[in-house]
């Protein structure tokens, strides 16, 4: 029975990635890769192999998810081995487990290749806990961008705001300030500290410490891609410092 | 300046263990190590380096934190390369930022490298989705076992509950039946399906498949090690099966 690795290729250090990936990646006949992958994992690969770009640019979708169910199918049933690469974890905020769905709906095995996932290593890059006894003893993972088609917005900022101890916003940038807003509205305290961690374990990567309320201030630019970090633990990080003196 | 690498190990297969993960073991002078890593991965460690087990079970603490605090820290002045390493993500409900912090407190540089954790690679070992569009926009992680020396429980499962997509707990099983319980009252259906992914990516790794009404009957021993995963989302797993036929 053929088989597709739904494969995670960890943040932007290419060291990220896993012992398993680099050995399926030299094992590969094709390799079907994301936008936000560590361009330099690509060197694992045979040479010989196929390559094939499928990456989603904001505004410009190189290739649809249909289109790359597709490919992956057809490219397996061709008795291929087949590494599809996602940036971070496949099954975090990527379409992992859709395409293994569709694969596995058409007789085609899939197994999904964890990675380390930007959520958890852009705070650990600049020591911000998550978690932390006594601080912290839940986190949330959440999307600042929803799928529009959907008509309403399944994330209810206001409601997640007391509910965990930490809050991280992968994809969250253009939406940081009306997701800001609402977590005061919700109840958090508009001093609660804020890390923005920009370009994770790539290079000019940096961090950007703000309280809630300025970012609800909307004064504040967030990056793309950046990883957003709402609690108090945050302001435990040896390198918080209170780097915008104002309050809005 | 010394330094010490705090590193993730990633969970129970030694191949999810990342490549700058293993550069680090080649190098180390000293390696101060988990119960749960992946014993595999020592046997990248150099000839002649010093290995330190800490590894706390339940019920017998091998070191306190304290003393291993103490001993990375003393070691590190010595001038060694020093590894602590941790199961899973060393930020994910281990020590390794209590670590990094005495660390810099006392003149030593730490760098964190996080690994893959068991709360994403788990579900992930059985296809199980724990953020799905138009299903799931949010997931948190949240530890089952608080300190009991903190006097009061800070996770309120109850807020928790209608809060966010999915729900992944770890260390969670003496807990599952009083946090099932929790999880209905704070408005959770007893029908939300349940998994529990038993000694994920480690030999006789299992899942099964209920709903949180049958936790909640007290009648299902969840072991350990376990991460156990709440929400509609697990239901689309392509393995997930109305295992138990029964309702409480």
């Amino acid at each position: 029975m053929v088989k597709v690795y739904i494969v995670g290729a960890g943040p932007g250090d290419p060291e990220l990635i896993t012992v398993k990936a680099v050995k399926l990646l030299e094992l590969a006949d094709v390799v079907v890769y994301d936008r936000l992958i560590p361009v330099d994992v690509l060197k694992h690969v045979k040479e010989g192999a196929e390559l094939i770009y499928v990456g989603k640019e904001p505004g410009r979708h190189s290739m649809e998810q249909d289109e790359i169910n597709e490919l992956l199918l057809r490219k397996a049933l061709e008795g291929k081995v087949i590494v599809r690469l996602h940036g971070g974890d496949p099954f975090i905020f990527g379409r992992g487990f859709e395409e293994c769905q569709y694969l596995i709906r058409n007789g085609v095995e899939c197994e999904a290749v964890p990675g380390v996932t930007s959520a958890i290593a852009a705070p650990e890059q600049y020591l911000i806990p998550i978690l932390l006894r006594g601080v912290s003893s839940s986190v949330a993972f959440v999307t600042g961008r929803e799928d529009p088609g959907k008509g309403f917005r399944e994330v209810d900022f206001r409601r997640l705001a007391t509910s965990v101890g930490t809050i991280v916003i992968l994809m969250g940038a253009s939406e940081a300030c009306r997701i800001a807003g609402e977590l005061i509205q919700g109840g958090l305290d508009s001093s609660t500290p804020v890390a923005v961690v920009t370009r994770a374990y790539m290079s000019g990567s940096r961090v950007q410490f703000m309280t809630l309320g300025e970012v609800a201030g909307c004064r504040i630019t967030v990056e793309n891609p950046s990883v957003i970090i709402v609690g108090k633990s945050v302001r435990l990080s040896p390198l918080y410092k209170d780097a915008v003196s104002h309050s809005t």
